[in-house]
């Protein structure tokens, strides 16, 4: 390993955290809210500058950057992120305890959007800022963002790139990987924008619709309402917040192919179309198993429908927006959730979970060894994306899946000491590991993980990290002090 | 498909059914249980016999049975055992539903052990002798039963022998097939005789003593007594059937290995390693998780170690035997009981579940995956019972993991349907698809499946018999309607 480069790309990467910083500081001025407000968010600031100097002080004679050190360094930085980011919180004694600063951080740069915080409302508006700003940062990916806009990185950050990206695929948008970057934050920045305008369109002031638009940007789901997206109590807004982090679980590549065909040719892509198709499945289901429910509250059947897509988006993407609980809906309902849940978005967007990529391609491949058990001695090649998929990827695949299980389990055992129901364990390691928010049980839709213990939040903590960084890097960061010897 | 010998071998096995039949027919007779229960198993006897000899009439020209045939001769074999099987309790009157009896008997051909009786100390001992016997049947396979008893099986029988054994490896134990069948069913009714006289010696009398052999010898799971091994409030009976089951849930080849080398050498087999490391590791947490509990009823360590012993090993192997309440036990405690419900027993064993050998392979595979990330260009080889893994094979066990999955999943959907809880749902599932018996909740272990709906009941049997075959020859019956067109 290439320590001393890793220690450099961190100082760099950690100034841009100082400038990120800035901004909910900028936001507390206008808001006048007061010297700790400004001295929290400027110390924190000035600490990330700092660090980061000393860091980057001295740059190395090796600037190679090799795939462990990549893996590392998106370990390292995300860790580092969020233990500045979560400074603040502390020193204006709005979240006191350091562990659940810690996770409500964590929780928005993974746009996991999972709080402990019992009271949003109660927050400074620089700190329910800087909440949906992590989504909006975490959402495309930290490192993206520093590539996007610093100067001077060469081609060996390929690799680093390469690690934070989510999902199998990571289609070469452009020539560098600097210009690869601008470009899909370019795409990522106007769509929020453009979001945030037509939701300013739809009624909510200015501060509203930008903290929605930043969390359904990272698919994150911080609201500044207790009762999230239900606050505004508005079915327009609801649909088009539906609509609008649909349209961020997609594969930003997707993008990228219709703005350089000047939106002349459609991309044909078949993850989107297993995408539509799953949200399409699971919105009718869950709206015709909640319709008697819905009727007897005096809605009709729109209005199930409505709640229906909008929770199906919302927790598919892995956003976790609320507006009615849906613990109280049936258990077939809830199960098809925590199935989506699982299932996440497409590769290259904002979302977690699995990515519909890999349960695309496992389900075919799946379906090809039933047909396969027919006849044993023909070979029936795996075809993804109109293309072959190469055995060894498809391991790869099978390989996360498998990862993935057993991450899931071990999180599952050590929440589960908890003082929480089977389903409640279940949920809230599904909604972290697959970086959702609400779970299930006191930890769903209007409650929040406050009533765990710290062991349970740490747990949580890792899930989220090791869920939006898809294991690897965090693995690689977990095992660098044994494998020392063994790498040259 | 050749359909004339699909007949045909239904016939022949067909037959077989007709004779084991008259065995619980002796039972009512010794216990002089009355003329209902005579002509119950005499009538379903003869039944068996007669459809039997209608389809093997004429024994057709093209004796060959493809990879195919095979699979669809398993799935038919299984499903007509359990709906002849099922005829007596019926005619008795001691099940009079048919979606109940059929529920009973599948659970006891796949030895499962989940029952839909309120009170199975009302059954006759007929009846009660017939739950257990489809254990000690449906353990090493229907089939090979049919294969050890028959003359005059050739060669091509090898497809069906192949379509009914569990897990990804069957080694050849002996030359011919029949001879394996013998050899190893010889082993099974070796140990269930010895299981039977160390019951005795521990203070059961014959019939209790038989009834709990078989039940631990197919790890089903029957007893006839509602109470379960709790009734006999022994801990010296709880210990002796959780080494019963342990052994039953070791791979045969094993056994068999130990006979031809007269005990003199130890085989080697990871997978038996996994077996136990898993069965202790998972002991000794519960043993500590229950701890407290266990000495709030003035119970000690040993108390808690033994409850955890005999339900890791009653779970694991997948039989269901039940002492103590275990839904009363911790959350933490409950997560690992359905941990260990999934991953089962050995391939070749009479246990359920993914079976350790999967569970093994693709753990290690995965952690190669974890190794080869930071060396992407360095392949590394697999390696597992002590010789390296085929691509091909590796990639069957995975997609054998995701056929699991989404079958698991299909199967909740409907389950969940029915008035249950999260819990309720998923234990009930996992309980079926990997043949334990006792759920969670109200399906615990002194609770049954009668509460719930048709539908349920259905889908459970489904869940049952395609867990108990490894889902394949369930599959190619469902699709053979369908792909006649495309078979030559």
């Amino acid at each position: 390993m290439n320590l001393k480069m890793i220690a450099y790309s961190l100082g760099k990467i950690l100034q841009i955290e100082a400038a990120l910083l800035a901004v909910p500081l900028c936001v507390g001025l206008i808001y006048h809210e007061g010297q700790t407000i400004y001295l929290a968010y400027l110390g924190a600031s000035c600490l990330a500058f700092l660090i980061g100097s000393l860091l980057k002080a001295r740059k190395p004679k090796d600037t190679n950057i090799y795939t462990k050190d990549g893996l590392v360094i998106v370990a390292l930085v995300w860790l580092v992120y969020s233990v500045i980011g979560c400074l603040p919180l502390i020193i204006t004694g709005e979240v006191p305890q350091f562990v659940d600063a810690f996770f409500e951080i964590i929780s928005g740069f993974t746009t996991t959007g999972a709080s402990i915080i019992p009271n949003v409302e109660a927050l400074s508006q620089a700190s329910l800022f800087w909440r949906s700003f992590t989504h909006l940062i975490g959402g495309m990916g930290v490192i993206l963002f520093a590539l996007a806009v610093m100067p001077g990185l060469g081609a060996e950050t390929i690799h680093i790139m390469k690690a934070e990206a989510t999902g199998p695929n990571f289609g070469k948008v452009s020539h560098t990987i600097q210009d690869t970057a601008r470009r899909l934050y370019l795409i990522y920045l106007s769509m929020t924008a453009i979001l945030t305008l037509v939701l300013l369109l739809c009624g909510m002031n200015l501060f509203d619709a930008m903290i929605h638009a930043f969390s359904a940007a990272g698919t994150g789901g911080f609201s500044n309402y207790k009762n999230s997206v239900g606050h505004f109590n508005s079915p327009l807004i609801e649909v088009v917040l539906g609509f609008g982090v649909l349209a961020f679980g997609v594969n930003f590549n997707v993008y990228h192919y219709l703005l350089l065909s000047k939106f002349r040719s459609r991309p044909k892509s078949e993850e989107v179309n297993w995408y539509l198709s799953i949200v399409g499945i699971a919105t009718l289901l869950i709206s015709l198993n909640i319709l008697p429910q819905v009727l007897a509250q005096g809605g009709n059947y729109w209005a199930s429908l409505r709640h229906s897509f909008f929770y199906t988006t919302s927790i598919m993407t892995t956003t976790g927006f609320v507006t009615v609980d849906y613990t109280l809906w049936p258990v077939f309902s809830r199960t098809m959730l925590l199935a989506v849940m699982c299932i996440g978005g497409c590769a290259g967007s904002t979302a977690g979970g699995l990515k519909v990529s890999r349960v695309a391609m496992m389900t075919k491949s799946a379906i090809l060894g039933i047909r396969g058990s027919q006849e044993p001695r023909r070979a029936l090649p795996l075809r993804f994306e109109y293309k072959a998929v190469r055995p060894e990827k498809l391991r790869k695949v099978f390989q996360f899946l498998v990862i993935y299980i057993l991450f899931f389990a071990l999180c599952m055992f050590v929440v589960s000491l908890d003082q929480v129901t089977f389903e409640e364990a279940f949920g809230s390691v599904a909604a972290s590991i697959n970086c959702i928010g609400p779970g299930m049980g006191r930890m769903g839709p209007f409650g929040n993980y406050a009533i765990l213990t710290p062991l349970s939040k740490y747990t949580l903590c890792f899930a989220m990290i090791a869920g939006r960084l898809e294991f690897y890097p965090l693995l690689m960061l977990l095992g660098a002090p044994f494998s020392k010897k063994r790498a040259v």
